[in-house]
């Protein structure tokens, strides 16, 4: 038995789009930016769930993060499902679904995780 | 003042991926899909915002909608903030950040709103 939940939404943005990506999603959902580490800037949260702006080398895109308590076991579920591994980056996994956009299988995030996730036997 | 909030994470597919993508998307969030349209499908929810797969002519990609009693308003909050009107559909509006990643201004699309949105002056 394993849970999983979606997390986070992020938004991926090469470091020429970062400063004015954070001040835009900062004041678009009326909140201040928090640094979460070199990367990663927390913009807000939508119903709890965290959004956050990701320095990337690659062009901008948004993706969604999944956590889990077993994420072998989470990963393993989405393959069957027809998601592909791309890469795995210490503790998680990025992943495709079928048409190719990204995600990530990550430990639990969230502070209330697991809250309202699925229970999967 | 008017008010705005999240309302959904959209997941956009050519045809090809449509069927594929919801099949995925609804395993992976535990749903059965739920047809809202031609073109629009529901795969679940995240904390009671929607996630739905989106047919479109274009590249698979994720966006957000952003719901709100006044779009025109909300609208121009957002480009002084740095958005850019991308074109107008029926009642909503297409935008992308600044770093070019697209959003849509929406009339209040979920049952309970304005719920927790935003209120601006």
């Amino acid at each position: 038995m394993h849970r999983s939940r979606v997390a986070a939404i992020a938004i991926d943005v090469p470091a020429e789009h970062e400063d004015d990506t954070v001040r835009f999603w900062t004041g678009a959902l009326g909140t201040e930016a928090q640094t979460l580490g070199d990367e990663y800037t927390t913009v807000g949260h939508v119903a709890g769930r965290e959004v956050f702006v990701q320095r990337v080398d690659a062009p901008a895109r948004y993706h969604l993060d999944i956590e889990t308590d077993d994420v072998d076991a989470e990963v393993a579920r989405l393959e069957a499902l027809g998601a592909t591994k791309v890469e795995q980056v210490r503790s998680w996994w990025i992943m495709r679904d079928p048409a190719g956009q990204r995600f990530c299988v990550v430990p639990p995030q969230t502070q209330d995780f697991p809250g309202d996730a699925t229970v999967w036997d």
